[in-house]
């Protein structure tokens, strides 16, 4: 099976691009090797598992939390699990961030892999090694940093994800188009969810090409000095907007691009503003909400990035161009 | 205040040594910084935290575990603790291991330090990066390896440290002086527990030593593949005979110790065993006792260092000479 090895800070991470779950076998001891998955993707794929033992968890971000966590390192004890015992983590990014985390203390640390089964996951998640989980309302208190021992990617797993879903990791494809690649815009722009959903050749390329974006980012400043810090394009309003307005990560994150581009137009002189308002709606997404200015102003203020009365903001110089830029929190407001 | 850098695989850890618990205002940004210590040390040494945000948790080892680290954490956001906070964990190795794993995943990793303030935690458990917690009945089965920026040393903190526990750390300082250094030896049984409560400066010398023998231990195999082994010497009959007779954990250690030198004798020709017991008489440790041959080979043998019928084993082939051996299963049962 072809392999693209990525070096980390500490870590060597082994990418198999347009593979098959069916091949785990081939790269990790079956016998000591322990997959933790969720309950909807074990009813839909459960014949993958054959041979595996299985830990199942129930879906969703509420489940992303330390009774989860507790509750895994029970079963792993009760299934005599030792140093020598491997968790691979097949799902979304809740799955991952568990998976990653769990690996990263149970006995002092084990090793771990992905098969990331979202499209989020492929592109987004399950890469750059940050893992945890939430604690209350905040999102990702605790964690740590530590790099999987491989990503196993399968798009046929994308069948039978949900088109919200798809529609989420499109927001992520577009947020790494505008801040990274203006070539992959243009494509995106010259296609749209249905092509991608209809052609595998195309859908793996797609996720390649994003996979190996956001690598290359992580890669510079796996601990979130500079470049990282692009890939919150979008996320400093997201985070503002998606609890209190129940919304979709992908949603919030859209509206946030949104919003970003918006003032990277009046500060930057940005000239894609509408052109990436359309490309977002092109695939589904919303690009603005009505919400409560000064609440919001809020808790976007409330984020860590500020620092006296300016905060770091993510925009875009020109499409496939990101910089972070220091402004006046009297600008956002009145943008807002 | 006189540092000594020591550079470990990934980080760099600065030891203050004989220095002063009021002297942790130079090293840390006071504002920033939350003390985690147990409610004996906070009642007997209360003034010497003024001015600091101080945690205190209830102590013993029952309390090592994740409905601690739980509360903590509650306590660290009610704080508004974030990403520049800074842990110092004043206490022994209960608190040292707590502090560290709690450092090491809120959010995703802050700074932290150690005052050690038992013996044990002085030339032991502050030092080498393993932090965590207990899972039932098993002992560090959560944690991480993570150092902490420094280590300071107040040996006066030590006055108010119980006899019982004074001969704990004296079981590990007896061990490094088996294991690495005969001079030590020499030192230790020219003197006396009473010798060292009561003269500062030699008590001073002897923390500084092992301290630095279990440093360099460390340094030369953080993540436990030859090197760091040697520190097991005594404590693979320990950890099985620890629980069920409910010793203190240096109890334990000496009878080990008592135990692997009389293997030694058998197997290496080692002639300082009735040495080594006098030594460890001498500090008011224990050499032997009574207890369920087969129920403790069971144990014993249950030990992750098992091989088929073999099983490694720290022997000393002199004092201060220590390796590890490959010995017959049947040996072991023969001997005890
Ligand atoms: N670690 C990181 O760097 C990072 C980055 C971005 C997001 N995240 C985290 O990722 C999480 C979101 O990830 P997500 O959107 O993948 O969420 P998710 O894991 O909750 O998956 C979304 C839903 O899709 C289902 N599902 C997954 N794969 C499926 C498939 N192939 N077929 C049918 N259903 C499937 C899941 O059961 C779930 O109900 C959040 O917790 C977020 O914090 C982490
Ligand atoms: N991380 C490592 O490498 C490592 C190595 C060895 C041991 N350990 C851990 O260390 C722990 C044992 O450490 P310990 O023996 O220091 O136990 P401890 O922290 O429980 O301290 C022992 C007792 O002494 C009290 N105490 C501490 N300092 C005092 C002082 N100056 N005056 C009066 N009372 C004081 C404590 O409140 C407690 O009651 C165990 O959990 C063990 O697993 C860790
Ligand atoms: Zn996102
Ligand atoms: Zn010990």
């Amino acid at each position: 099976m072809p392999e693209k090895k990525i070096q980390f800070s500490r870590q060597k991470v082994s990418y198999f691009f347009e593979a098959s779950i069916s091949q785990l076998k081939e790269i990790v001891p079956q016998k000591k090797t322990i997959i933790i998955t969720d309950q909807h993707l074990f009813d839909l794929h459960q014949k993958k598992f054959k041979g595996f033992q299985t830990i199942v968890l129930k879906p969703g971000e509420q489940y992303k939390v330390q009774a989860t966590v507790d509750a895994v390192i029970e079963q792993l004890i009760a299934l005599k699990a030792d140093r020598q015992s491997f968790l691979v983590g097949v799902g979304g990014g809740v799955i991952t961030d568990l998976t990653g985390y769990i690996a990263s203390v149970f006995m002092r640390g084990i090793g771990f892999g992905f098969v990331p089964t979202t499209l989020l996951a492929m592109v987004d998640a399950s890469i750059g090694g940050k893992n945890g989980i939430d604690v209350g309302a905040y999102k990702n208190m605790v964690g740590t940093i530590n790099q999987p021992r491989f990503l196993l990617y399968d798009a046929s797993l994308l069948k039978t994800l949900p088109d919200g879903e798809w529609r989420n990791g499109f927001a992520e494809i577009i947020k790494h188009a505008a801040i990274k690649d203006v070539s992959m815009f243009r494509q995106l722009e010259a296609a749209s969810l249905k092509h991608f959903q209809k052609n595998k050749a195309a859908l793996e390329a797609l996720i390649r090409r994003n996979a190996l974006i956001k690598s290359k980012v992580v890669q510079e400043d796996e601990f979130e000095k500079g470049e990282r810090r692009l890939l919150n394009f979008g996320h400093t309003l997201a985070h503002a907007i998606e609890t209190p307005y129940n919304l979709p990560h992908g949603h919030a994150v859209s509206i946030g691009m949104s919003f970003a581009a918006h003032l990277s137009e009046e500060l930057l002189g940005f000239n894609g503003f509408v052109r990436l308002q359309q490309l977002i709606q092109q695939y589904g997404l919303p690009t603005e909400i009505i919400f409560d200015r000064q609440q919001t102003f809020e808790l976007l203020t409330s984020d860590k990035k500020k620092d006296g009365d300016h905060m770091n903001f993510v925009l875009l110089s020109k499409v496939g161009k990101a910089l972070v830029e220091k402004i006046p929190l009297q600008t956002i407001y009145n943008y807002l």
